[in-house]
This record gives C-alpha cells, structure tokens and sequence, in this order.
C-alpha cells in the first residue's frame, strides 16, 4: 500500500487535482519499456502520479537530464562504512542510492539480535530505506567466540517486520549440503520470503544442492564462467564492486539482454573512504557502461532488477503509482548525480544530502559492547616452551598475512628468545599478535606470530575483527600493544595506532566497537590519519586495518588467529603455536 | 515450502540419495540462462532435484527431446471451455499445460462466491495446478441481472486460500479512473497480491491514473502500439490468443529480449473444440516462434514468465529445487508435446492425458443455477402498439449482429405486423430475440429483434450469455422459442437448436449453466452437431452460439439486449423497442 491514498494518486494522474511537484523537461530512463522518454514527472506525496504533461505549483526544470530510479543496493553489509545506519545513508543518498538491502551479520555478530533491532530503528533517520535481511551465520565459526548465536528460532519474529525480507547471505553452504537441520530450519522459515547465497566457487551436484535447498542469489562470483553455472541453476546473479572484492569486470560480459533480468550490482563492503571517492551503486553502473554493458541495462541492474528480486513492489522504475524514488544522472555516461529525490522529496543535491545532519537518537542508542577481563602488561608475554631459549629457539607456526587478501598462507619460523620469553623481531617482520575475547569477559587470549605487517616499532589494535569482532592487535612490544588494546576498549571499541605508548592515530568505533558516532567527513579523515600512522610505524600494507580485520575469520586462509588460539583453517580445528608439539 | 522434504531434495541432489525418476538423454530448455543444455534431470518426489548426470531405479530416455517448462496460461476463463475445471484439464495436460491461472468470472456471475468455491473444489480433481483470481467485476454492468454482487468484502477471505493469487482483471477502468470507493476497496484487498488489468484501447492520462491505481497488467491489447503504451506505464502485457480473440501476430514484433521479461501468453476464452483442435498455451508458442520469435524467449513466455508475475516460486523453469513440471516437446519448431510431467509424475503422452477419467465428486456438487419464473407461449408475444397495423408498421430498433465480433451495429426497421403482434420476418432476417432472467425468478423478460443470424426457421437458445448469463434466444416463431428456452430449462441450462417443435441438437450445461458434465470429447462433438443444426435453419454464423452469447453483454456494442430490455450501450440506458417512443 502506498503512503499517500490510492485515490489521490489517481486524481492526480488524470488531471483532476494538481501534482506536488512536477519535474520539468526530464529525460526518463525507462527500466520497463527499456527505452528513454522525454517528458514531466507528476509527484503526489510519496508516489509518481504520471508521466506526460503535468502541473503543479512547485516545479523543478531538469533540464535535458536523466531521470534513473533511485539506485538499490542489493547486497550490504552498513558495517563496513564504518559509519552508523543513518549516516552510511547520508553518504549513499548523495550517490544516487534510495535503498539497501543491508545484512547486519557485524551487528548481529557483536550484539545479536539487538544488533539487528538496532540497524532497523536507526535506519528511520536516515534519507533511503534500508530493508533488512536476518544475518543466517551468526557465529561464523565454532573455532571463535561472537558475541551471540542467532537460531531460528531467533530470527524468526523479525519477519513479521515489514523492513524484514528474508534471511542473509547463506555462508555457511557446507551446512546446507550437508543438509544440517539448524541450517535447513532457518531456510525454512524464510522460504516464502528471500533466501540469500553466498558460495564461492561452488559447482557440479553441490551447486545443485544449495540451490534446491532454497537459496535464490549468490553475490561470490569472480569469475563469468562461475557466475554462468550459478545462472543455470537458476540463482540470482548480485555483481559485487565494494572495497576490496570487485568483480565487475569479470562479470559484465556474461550479462546478455536475453539473461539481464538475473543481475543485480551490490557492494557487500565498501568503506566510507571509497563511497565518499567513488560512489556507490552508481560507480557499478558507470563502469559497466564503460565496460560496455547498455546504459539502460546497466541502471536497470541497480535499480529495477534488485527490486523484483526482492519482491519491493513499487519500487525500482519511474512508473506511475511508483514511489517516487529518482536518481537525476547529468548523462549516462559519467553519469554524475546531480539530484535525488527520495519518496518524492528532495534529499541530495550535487553528492550531498540536504537534510539537516542526524540527531543525538539517530546516531546510538545501543549499550556498550566490550566486555573484556581486565589485562595486564602480563597478559603479552609468550613463555619460550621448556629446553628452548635464545640459542635453540622453538619453531613456530607464522601466520603470512598477504595485501589486499583476506587469506593467508602459513610458514615455521624460529622464533626469537629473549629472557624466557618470545618476542618480536622486526628484522624479520615478525610481529605479535593477540586475540582478546571482548564479548564475555572470559578472559581468552589467541597469541601468535605474524608477517607481512611489516611493524618496525608500536602497535595496532582493532575492535574489528570478522566475523567474531573480538579485539585484535599486531604489535612489536608487549608494552605498545597493551596501549593500544586498553585504548580500544577505553572508546569503547575503536582503532589505533600507538608508538612508544603514545596515541599516533585513532578512530573510535563506539556503536558495537564496529562503527563510528561521528559524521562521514570524519570519520573518512580519521581513517586516513591511521592509515598514515600505521604507515609511520613502517606498515607496507594498502589498507592496514583491513588486514588486521580478517586476521582473526577461521574459514578462509591457511592459519588464522581467533580468541582461542591459532586456527589451522585447512584442517578447521586449533594447532598450537609451536610446531610439532 | 515444497512438498517434498528439502533434506531429500538435498540429498538426492548431491547423489546421496537415488533419485525416483530419471529423464535421461534431454535437451533441457533453461529459460533463466536462455540456454538448451544436454544432460539429465533428477526427480524426487515432487520436485527436480538436480541436472546433470544422475541415476534412478526408473529412468526414461528422452531421446534427444526438449524439456520444457510446463506451460502456464496467465489468464483463463475455463468455463469458455464448456468443460468442468478437471475435464479442462485433462484437456490443456495434454498440451503441455500444467498450471492455469484462472478466473471464474462466468461462474462467479451466475452462482457468487459459491462459483468461485466450486473452481477450487474440484480443481483438485484435475491433472493441473489451478490458481485463481477473484473476479473483480461481478456484476458486469447494472443493466443486466446477474446471478450475484461481489464486494470487496465477499472476495477478502478467499485471499487466505494459498490457491488464491489476487483480484482477476479490472475491466471497470471507468471505475478505476474515477476513483470509484467500491472499486478502489477491491483493489486494495489485493494490494500486496497480484491485480490484473483488462482495459482495452486505454491511453495517455487515463492509462497512467489506471496503472497508479495499481494495476499491474493488461490482456486486452490489439495492436503493438497499444502494447508499447502500456509497457511504458509498468504494465506487464499477457499476450492473448483465444478462440475468438488473437492477438498474438499484432503484439509479437513489440517483444524485444530486453523487455521480454514484461511479456507472458494467456488465451482469455477459448473453446473445447479449439482446446483439442489447436493446442492450449504450446499453441502461442508455435506460433510466436512462426513469427520469428526466439524459441526459449516464446517458452520463457508460457512458463517462467507468468510464474514470475504470479509470484509462483518454485515453477515455471527446469531448475534444481523447482516443482517438477515439464512438457517434452518433439523440437522447437511445431513444439509438438510427447510427454508431461507434472509435479514429479508422467500425465500425458502424445497429447492424451494419462489419468484415469474424472470420478464424479470431480465433476459436480453445484446445486441447480436456473431459477425462472413460469413462462407460457405469451410471453414471447410483442403486441403491435396502438394505433399501428400491418399497412403502418411501427419502427423499431433492430440490433445488428456481426459474425465472430462480440459488440453489435444497430438500425430502425419497420416492423412486420400480424394479428395485432410483431413478429419475425426471415426475408429481411428480422428474427425475434428474448432474454429471460435466470437467476431469481423476477419474470423479468427482455424483447427485441435482432438481423444477421438468417434464422429461415425454427430457434436457437442457450444459458451462456455473458456476463449475466441469462437466458437468450433468437427465433423465428413463438413456438420453436418456447420450445427451446424450456429445452434450456430442462437440461438446468445448455444450449439447443429447435425447428417445429424438435431438438435438433443440443448441448446440456448443467454446471451452473454454463459448462457440462461429460467427456471433452463428446462436449465437442456436440458443439459441432449445435453448429450444424443451426446451418440448417439458416444460419450462416460461423459460431451462432458465441454470437448468441454476447447479444446480452451491456458494455459493449451499440445496442444489446438484457433482461431489463434494449439497452443503448454508448448512453449506457435502456431505450424503447419503438423508435422515437
């Protein structure tokens, strides 16, 4: 049912009462019809009336531009904006954005479900709708501790929300193959609604498996010869371009105007540095016209597609009795937003919203989310095994962190011994690293070796760690990482960069130690200042804090670090720091 | 949620498990990647579990055939088949039709809430998967009585019944544009289901307010141009191609593989002798196909496409997970079908549903829809009125029929005047016309006279006369009327052909007077016998019966005649059988 009464939609449609607003001289991409018409858009409260020749008291000359639907992202995880609900979509409005489709699974992860409680109430303060599919692995792992498990039993009440469509991304597709009943209930509940994948590399009679399970969509292709078996099986294809992981290049050319009504473009992650250089939904769309996919297509996959796909009646094209959800392009070519409108009113103008910045209720209303058991400089210290020391020193087990990967690969080293205990040693790029669990104060500390950080003095920590979100530090002295992890918990979540027990950079994440309290522009700054921080203290990675993030995620790489203690991921079980013991 | 277990479904798909049936050596028609693909297809109870290569206990080699889809009429009225909803059927099975989407529109009209009731009772007696739509219009018009009124508030419960997918096509477009509250109550009940259009030749203002209302498709367009209007306001266009009414050749050339997804084949009315003469949904398609449309875009019309719509998920593509519903075809080109499956189990081969016939609780538990007050021989006198004689005639208004059209011309005549009545005059095919309310015994009897069906003698009657359905006939003496209306009466409605008192053929429609009990193929046996008999006496109709049963219809046409009396169809009113009176 549309907001504004059917009636006064019709009335308006023919003429009889006049429009709200009329928007003048439009070129309108029409997703349906696949074609570009010029003429007026009738709007009457929240819905487009018509399309034709229109009038109103207020009218906005468009000037020759283009009028796309306001654009969707069918797949998003807000946490990785680093920004909270609200203002993740003051940033994605600017781009053209009227929507997400967002999967709270950091949220969830850290809060349970007052996580997801959280993203829908504070959503409402924000300029787009954010739908919200149920976070379907919550924990993603037995082999580390989050901060909640999520049944279905748990899930099940939120899809009475009518912001509710269906349960997330599928992950854990061992489970569904394997036909493991919690796995098949949460399927269950949500099979008359939408049922999300997430199967990289899956093929053959596995493929098969999962998707006559249920499972609709898969947003994991990398490669057009993946993402042709997937359409075969009848899933959804969501073409990733977020931060890290863009596939968009090797998927384009699969899409044929005959198989295009499968495709859809989301980002999954995409931090607020990249949203706030590159865009958002519509730098999917821009590249894939580069990439030579058809301009009309190419909007159609960000906006129409996305909204059939998730049954969101009403949206996604410029129609009559539509929301009036409308991205104004300068072309379709760069195309640069130069207007949104959002259920008929005026929210962007030149890349920015125009509504006043978020309030005090928009921004928090969760409780404090670490819970950590009180640490001391002890805490650091990793004994030499008995029978070792400097001149036989035990071998270890190194984690390879690589850049720009969140795998790893794994090595043995020697470790360095210095007065009974191992210790760092930057000539070799081996740092330590510490997992704290910071969910239940259970006092679980993972310690271990890794390289590729490449620190030559202090430490970085982080209350970012997928999917468990414990705290994670890499440091090169036992006195540097116990500053920077009482730091984090101090802002109550957060990361830093500290040197000689000096604060170098820091950005607190106080909403669930996940995401900032402060506006985008910021937050983006504070960023960078860490990055150049970590830069400082001889880091050689792109994106530090990335790395340190999937350090701790035991289900891909070859050796992880979780809260309890080091992961062979291979072998999916725990193997001790010194090798061969 | 499918029938089967999703564990089994899983199970059988990764090969754990042997599948019940194999379809083995196929060409397999995927219309979700626009694909014909070699390999097997995997059955488990109810449901296609997987593609590839799979073994059963029971196999059937396919020979190189095509699966396809099992087909989906978008839109139906089965009673214009003349058969019972399982006989229909049996019929459409073997065509390759496994599901209809039906509107009991007639039924509705004559027995009310009950009619609708009755489709999804004894569907279940049937080889299909019967969907309904609640008829929206009932009745049609009020200048005809029909056996019932539908509000809002009759058709709400019937959307708790899964079969039920939302109100059937809104041919009150005056309504919808004038915002009327009855029909925007209707529309709203079904608000968050499908609402089927029906607004034939409607453009520019009045098309957009129709579309914001929230309609959502049409199967009335005639040509592309008119189709092109209406995909432009978000309309999903059903391509109709029916007994009476074909589309398809005009509305072809407008499919483009881009907005091919808008665009699915239904037939509206199409009678058992066309059903079994040409074929049901694989009809349209061998026929797009003909007409240089691609071959799996014309099958993705008749199955995938129309499920999408429907929200039927689950149905309409061969897809892992996907209900088992497949008509094999011969080749792409004359699309003969072989074989149908549906849900899981072999139901038709060579055109012939396998099924044995239809027990009777399938065919009947309606109670008697004639109710007519007592009639004699006077009541099909027209007195001359005073002052008139067979030197000076009265003029009187004359409905002009025309062959296979369903809206009538009309002219003044003189009457032929004799002992002080009007009365036919074959030599200038002036017959007599009567239209005998059915449903409430009111004795209310429409008169008037009629050109084009050449009766030279006797009568022709029957129960079907859209939308009211009461009783019509055309005849050339009192006599042979009064014999066939009783005929008409007797059998608890059907159709009949009299000449000198005898039954030259007839066809009982006991089923609410609108469809029989017996076999298709004696149903259309006997449709060719009433055609034959009415040639016989005259007519030079292609089919008198459909000619007959639009002479009642109010809303379209200049002059038609209901129970009410002659009624001017562009003022909408009644006028007097005496012109200028």
């Amino acid at each position: 049912m549309p907001d504004t009464p059917r009636k006064d939609i019709i009335d308006v449609a023919t003429g009889r009462r006049s429009a709200d607003l009329v928007l003048k001289n439009a070129r309108i991409v029409n997703v349906v019809s696949h074609e570009i018409l010029e003429g007026d858009v009738a709007i009457f409260g929240d819905r487009i009336a018509g399309i034709g020749r229109y009038e109103a008291d207020q009218t906005i000359d468009i000037k020759g531009r283009f009028l796309c639907p306001g654009l969707i992202d069918a797949h998003v995880h807000i946490e990785s904006s680093m920004l909270c609900v609200p203002e993740f979509a003051r940033v994605v409005v600017g781009c053209g954005t009227t929507a997400v489709i967002a999967d709270p699974h950091e949220f969830a992860n850290v809060m349970g479900t007052a996580g997801i409680s959280y993203v829908l109430r504070t959503a409402k303060h924000g300029p787009i709708d954010v739908y919200v599919m149920l976070s379907s692995c919550v924990p993603a792992s037995p082999l580390e501790t989050a901060g909640a498990e999520l049944t279905a039993e748990d899930l099940d009440p939120f899809l009475a929300n009518p912001w509710v469509l269906g349960l997330a991304e599928m992950m854990n597709y061992p489970g569904v193959i394997a036909a493991a009943p919690d796995v098949l209930s949460k399927i269950d509940i949500a099979a008359n609604r939408v049922v999300d994948g997430h199967a990289p590399g899956l093929v053959g009679r596995d493929l098969a498996a999962y998707a006559a399970a249920g499972i609709m969509s898969d947003h994991e292709c990398t490669t057009a010869e993946e993402a042709a078996e997937k359409l075969r099986c009848g899933l959804f294809i969501m073409i990733r371009e977020g931060s890290q992981t863009r596939n968009l290049e090797a998927l384009v050319p699969l899409i044929r105007p005959e198989t295009a009504d499968r495709f859809m473009f989301c980002t999954d992650d995409k931090d607020v540095r990249d949203l706030m250089d590159e865009g958002h939904i519509d730098f999917a769309i821009r590249k894939a016209i580069r990439l030579g996919l058809d301009p009309i297509l190419a909007v159609r996959l960000g906006s129409l597609n996305t909204a059939r796909y998730f049954g969101l009646r009403g949206t996604g094209a410029i129609l009559p009795g539509y929301q009036a959800d409308i991205a104004v392009m300068e072309d379709l070519k760069d195309c640069r937003v130069t207007q949104v409108f959002r259920r008929g009113r005026l929210v962007a103008e030149d890349g920015h919203c125009t509504d006043p910045p978020i309030s005090k209720e928009g921004v928090s209303s969760l409780r404090s989310s670490i819970n950590v058991h009180n640490l001391d400089l002890l805490d650091y210290a990793i004994p030499a095994p008995d029978g070792t020391s400097a001149d036989n020193p035990p071998r270890v087990h190194v984690i390879e962190a690589l850049d720009n990967r969140i795998d790893t690969q794994r090595s043995i080293e020697p470790a360095l011994v210095k007065n009974g205990q191992l210790i760092a040693d930057p000539a070799r790029d081996l740092a330590k690293m510490f997992v704290v669990e910071r969910h239940r104060a259970s006092g679980e500390i993972g310690r271990a070796f890794v390289r590729g950080f490449n620190l030559q003095a202090g430490a970085i920590a982080g209350s970012v760690a997928h999917d468990a979100h414990n705290l994670v530090a890499v440091g090169t002295n036992d006195a540097d990482i116990h500053v920077a992890i009482q730091h984090v918990i101090y802002t109550h979540g957060g990361q830093v960069v500290v040197r000689d027990g000096r604060i170098l950079a820091d950005l607190p994440l106080p909403i669930a130690g996940l995401v900032t309290d402060q506006p985008a522009g910021l937050a983006a700054q504070k960023l960078r200042d860490l990055s150049e921080a970590a830069r400082a203290i001889g880091c050689r990675f792109d994106q530090p804090f990335m790395a340190l993030a999937f350090m701790s995620l035991s289900v891909i790489g070859q050796l992880k670090l979780t809260n309890q203690g080091l992961i062979d991921v291979d072998k999916f079980q725990p193997i001790p720091l010194v090798a061969g013991t």
